[in-house]
């Protein structure tokens, strides 16, 4: 099954404690298609301006990503820049040019419209919404967001999430959002608005998975040794999130079981920790499913634990002692 | 088998942004006393001043808490006041008053010393170290600091990170004491020092366990709705840890095995997840193994997950598509 996504393209710059890299490939729309073309087909819709190194879209062209929604317009490309802080776990922006993406608007082109998973990633919700509308058929619609659109453009972002099947949030967002404390609390009241599922991303931690039907999943997170730049490791972890759905046949009536939701959230942390081993898409464009395959059984083996119960004190209560 | 454990015992004011509790239960070794007793014998050794509440006592004289090493001296008991942050991972603390704990020297009774479980409560290295000298024959011996003592004491506590088995440190710890950014590096240098394990605490988000043998275990942490005091987790944490190998029988070369130490982190994170649930020991008063049993459970339902590739574009690389 192919994957839609529409996001941002840009060019980034960033800073880390330890290196600077200039004018690389950056935006969610990229790590995204990047990240899920390594399971399944793309369709890219994206605007760069005229000034967009062809480079990137020979690279595009080399794997399954379709370039037929990126729009090239008179005008320069989405830049962005940021410093990140000593942990890596937060960062500064430090300028935004919005580029040709000041009056973008979204067209879907015919090809693509029977696309059966979408991905929302992080833009205007407006624009969201305008996608949303052109793809009623759309089997499973998947939303990230950011502080921004929380902060400037709530209203418009609720009507997005009542009209997708699961958010991805990182649990700043969650608080920001739901003005909870409790990340259980926030994620309930989510769940509430219609949603089937609710991601949240915890950075290095790992990512939780939580269910409209109670389920509860806590993903753990690989152990990387150095983090060179963790740019776009959330549009990563959902490239893997939904590139791994995109291999599954759901079931006859449509629908993923949980243990397909839960194993994406795996794959999603996995192609994230890859994406943190190197400056923009880099790492991600030699990876292979065997490479995967490797970090999938590195993460069986350090969160797996015996499962029945074995304390010798058997379930007596200290009541009965 | 029976735990000695030597620490603060102390008299806690906790403030968080929801409510107040005075001069409650508190200090490291009542924490984590509290939490071994639900598995094992505990040996106590600290110390409290005439104003400590034989309320206390009693509740301890209720379960298998030896109290022959507990010290009861003229003057006033250890005090500390804090406040938490409205997060609740982070806190202020306003007021320590060390009272009979100023001129406290450890002495180990001679009914503890064959114990073969040995939990180095937070408390001054020296003191430590005090005690590491008194108990040779300590099979297995456990050491939890802070931040104090890093800074205050480094070459006392390297010294007593030297002669222990065990390392518990919070992820901040880590990096204060080996001045890495990397917690993978971190705690290879901490290993480097002789350890068998180090255990990197991270609070809401569960716990890591990293062995010289190259053990890397992730355990999840039970999520909770409402943390209501998230004081003495760390020492509940060791108390379900240590609780748990004290039930269990080592191999003939009186060595416990990697999975063993698995399920004691398990074991861990449960009875830290308990503490916070209430202000003081007061969640783990009537406690039961089915209680920790039932928790045991929901965390083998939330992090295990199928442990067989099977992704359908199977191992081949994408250089053969």
């Amino acid at each position: 099954m192919s994957i839609l996504v529409v996001g941002s393209v840009a060019l980034d710059t960033v800073e880390t404690p330890f290196a600077r890299k200039e004018e690389a490939l950056g935006g969610a729309a990229s790590y995204f298609s990047t990240a899920a073309s390594l399971y399944n087909q793309v369709n890219l819709v994206a605007v760069v301006g005229s000034d967009f190194p062809r480079e990137h879209l020979d690279f595009w062209r080399s794997r399954p990503v379709n370039l037929a929604g990126l729009q090239v317009q008179d005008g320069k490309t989405f830049r962005w820049t940021a410093r990140y802080h000593m942990d890596m776990n937060s960062r500064d922006t430090l300028d935004t040019q919005l580029g040709v993406y000041a009056g973008f608007h979204a067209v879907i082109p015919e090809e693509y419209r029977q696309c059966p998973l979408l991905f929302l990633a992080n833009i205007q919700p407006e624009l969201q919404m305008e996608v949303l509308e052109q793809m009623p058929s759309a089997r499973l619609k998947v939303l990230d967001t950011m502080e921004l659109w929380i902060m400037t453009a709530r209203a418009q972002l609720t009507e997005v999430i009542k009209r997708v099947d699961i958010l991805l949030m990182s649990e700043e967002e969650v608080h920001q959002y739901t003005n909870q404390a409790s990340i259980v609390t926030g994620v309930r009241q989510l769940l509430a608005m219609g949603l089937q599922y609710v991601i949240v991303k915890q950075g290095s931690y790992g990512a939780l998975l939580f269910g409209a039907d109670g389920t509860y999943f806590s993903a753990p997170s690989y152990p990387l040794e150095e983090v060179v730049d963790p740019t776009g490791a959330g549009d990563a972890f959902a490239g893997g999130f939904l590139g791994h759905l995109s291999t599954v046949q759901p079931s006859f009536d449509n629908r993923y079981s949980t243990e397909d939701f839960k194993y994406a959230v795996v794959h999603g942390n996995i192609i994230g920790s890859f994406v943190c081993e190197d400056f923009s898409i880099d790492r991600l464009r030699a990876l292979t499913m065997e490479d995967i395959a490797q970090r999938y059984q590195a993460l069986v083996d350090c969160s797996h634990f015996d499962p029945r119960w074995r304390n010798t004190m058997g379930k007596q209560s200290l009541a009965s002692r």
